[in-house]
C-alpha cells in the first residue's frame, strides 16, 4: 500500500454537554475549518456528540446503534466537508451501552467502531460494559489507523498491541480531567516513542459535572516529540503525519523486532 | 513484611574504563560517602567495574563467573561500608558470557544476579548472550526490589512483569549515549508512572569508544514524579523512597487492577 500523506486537525473541544443538536453544528463548523486548512482527518474528544459525564440513565437514554441516526448525521457532516472524521458516542448494542469512537471516511462510510476496553472508575464502570475487541484498525490513505479511547492509552499494552499489528497512526479520543495532566504530557508522548509510531489525543477543555478536563491535547510522533501541543482552552490543531520521523525511526534500532515475546508471558495471566 | 524507610544513591559515573583496581578503589569511596548520608542502597551504572565498550575479546577476558573475585571484592566494599551495592559487570557461565548486574547485601551476600535480557544492537550482540530470565528480584529492608539493564527498560512489558511480581522499586543500570536523551526523560518516568512503582536509573557521565554517555540518572515515585535528576557530570545523589507517593497511588485507580489481560496475548506471539 501506498502511503500518502496524511493532514490531521484535532479538535480540542466539544459542543455544549446534553445538546447532541448544538455539536453537530459545532462539527460541521470544525469539519469546513479542518477541510479548508487541507486536513483529511478530523478527531474529536471522548463522546464528543453527546456528553459525556451524563450519568447513567441519560446515556443510556442517548445510545444509538453504531449505524444509527447519529451515526449518519455525522457521516453526512463529513461527506460535506470531504474529511474523515473521528467523533465519540454512547452504543448501544441490545442491553448494552459501550463508550464508542467511530471513524467515518470523507465519503461518509464507517470504517470502524471501536469500544473503550479500559474502563475508568464509577463514572465509565456505571455507565458502560467494557468492549471485548482491543485491535480495531481501518486504512487511510495508504496509513494504518488504530482507535483506543482514555483511560486505554495509559496501558502500555493497548499501543503496543497496535504497533504489532502494524498501526501508523493510534487515534485517542480522551477526557481527561485535572489532576492527571502527566498522562498527557509524559504517558502519551512515551507511548509514541517506545512504538516508533504517530498518535494523536484529543482532549475536552471544558467543565463537566465538576469535572475539569485539562485539554494539552497533542500529536506526536514517532520519536517521541510533539508535532503539535495544546493549552487549555479551545482550538482546532492541523498539522502532517512526519513521514520523515516515521522513516529515520525505522531505520534505528526497532523496538518491536527487538522484542522477547516468550519473556512477557505474565502480562496475559 | 513490614516496609522500612529505604535510602537509595545514584552513583553517576564510573571508573575508568577497563581498569577494574580503580573502579573498585572508586566503588570503595562511593560506598563510604553514600552510607556517610544514610544510604542503605548504592546503585552504580551498567558494567560499571570493567568498562562496557571494551570490545568482544576484551569482555570474554574480564568475565567472571556470579560467584568469582570481582563478586567478592565488591562484597567486601559492601560489608565494610555497610549498605547494599548493584553492581555491573561481564558473567561467564561456561562458553557464555552475559552483561550482568549484581545485588549484594550490607553484609556482602549476593542477593541477586540479573543477566540483560534485551540485547541493544552489535555492541551487546558481539559480546553478549541475552538473559533468559526476565523476573530476578530481591528483599531488601522490606521492600521488593527488581534488577534491568539499560536498554531492558525501554521496553514496557519489562517493568509491567516486575509491576505485576510485586516489585516496589526497579533498579535500572544503564550506559545510555547520545543522542537518546528521550529514554531517560521520557520513558523511565513513564515506567514509574505507568506501574505505580519506584524505578531509579543511573547512567554514566563520560566518554568511551567513541560514544558520549549522557547522564541524566534519575529516580522517579510511584507518580511520576522525579525525586532526582542528574546532569551531565559526575555526581552522588540520595534520596528516599517517597513511601508517602507510594501510599497515593495505592489509593487511586490501580493500573494493575484495571489491566484487561485476555486481551493482551497478541504481545506474547
Amino acid at each position: 500500500m501506498t502511503r500518502q500523506a496524511l493532514r490531521v486537525a484535532l479538535d480540542q473541544g466539544t459542543g455544549p454537554s446534553g445538546d447532541t443538536g448544538a455539536a453537530l453544528e459545532r462539527l460541521a463548523d470544525r469539519a469546513h475549518a479542518a477541510a479548508a486548512a487541507g486536513a483529511q482527518l478530523l478527531i474529536t474528544p471522548e463522546m464528543s456528540m453527546t456528553g459525556y459525564a451524563l450519568g447513567p440513565d441519560e446515556i443510556a437514554r442517548r445510545a444509538e446503534p453504531a449505524d444509527g441516526p447519529l451515526s449518519r448525521a455525522v457521516a453526512d457532516v463529513a461527506a460535506r466537508a470531504g474529511l474523515a472524521i473521528v467523533h465519540g458516542f454512547p452504543e448501544r448494542d441490545g442491553e448494552r451501552v459501550y463508550n464508542s469512537a467511530q471513524l467515518t471516511d470523507a465519503h461518509g462510510a464507517v470504517l470502524a467502531t471501536y469500544r473503550k476496553t479500559h474502563l475508568f472508575g464509577d463514572l465509565d464502570r456505571g455507565a458502560f460494559a467494557p468492549g471485548a475487541d482491543l485491535l480495531v484498525q481501518a486504512d487511510l490513505h495508504g496509513h494504518r489507523i488504530g482507535l483506543l479511547i482514555c483511560y486505554d492509552v495509559e496501558f502500555p499494552e493497548t499501543v503496543r498491541a497496535h504497533a504489532l499489528a502494524g498501526a501508523d497512526l493510534v487515534v485517542v479520543p480522551t477526557a481527561l480531567m485535572a489532576p492527571a495532566t502527566a498522562v498527557a504530557t509524559l504517558l502519551v508522548p512515551a507511548r509514541a516513542l517506545e512504538n516508533q509510531l504517530h498518535l494523536a489525543y484529543v482532549n475536552r477543555c471544558d467543565g463537566e459535572a465538576g469535572l475539569d478536563y485539562v485539554g494539552l491535547s497533542t500529536f506526536v510522533a514517532p520519536d517521541g516529540a510533539e508535532l503539535l501541543r495544546a493549552g487549555s482552552q479551545e482550538v482546532l490543531l492541523v498539522a502532517d503525519l512526519d513521514t520523515e520521523a516515521a522513516r529515520a525511526s525505522s531505520a534505528e534500532p526497532s523496538y518491536l523486532e527487538d522484542r522477547r515475546p516468550n519473556l512477557y508471558r505474565p502480562l496475559t495471566r
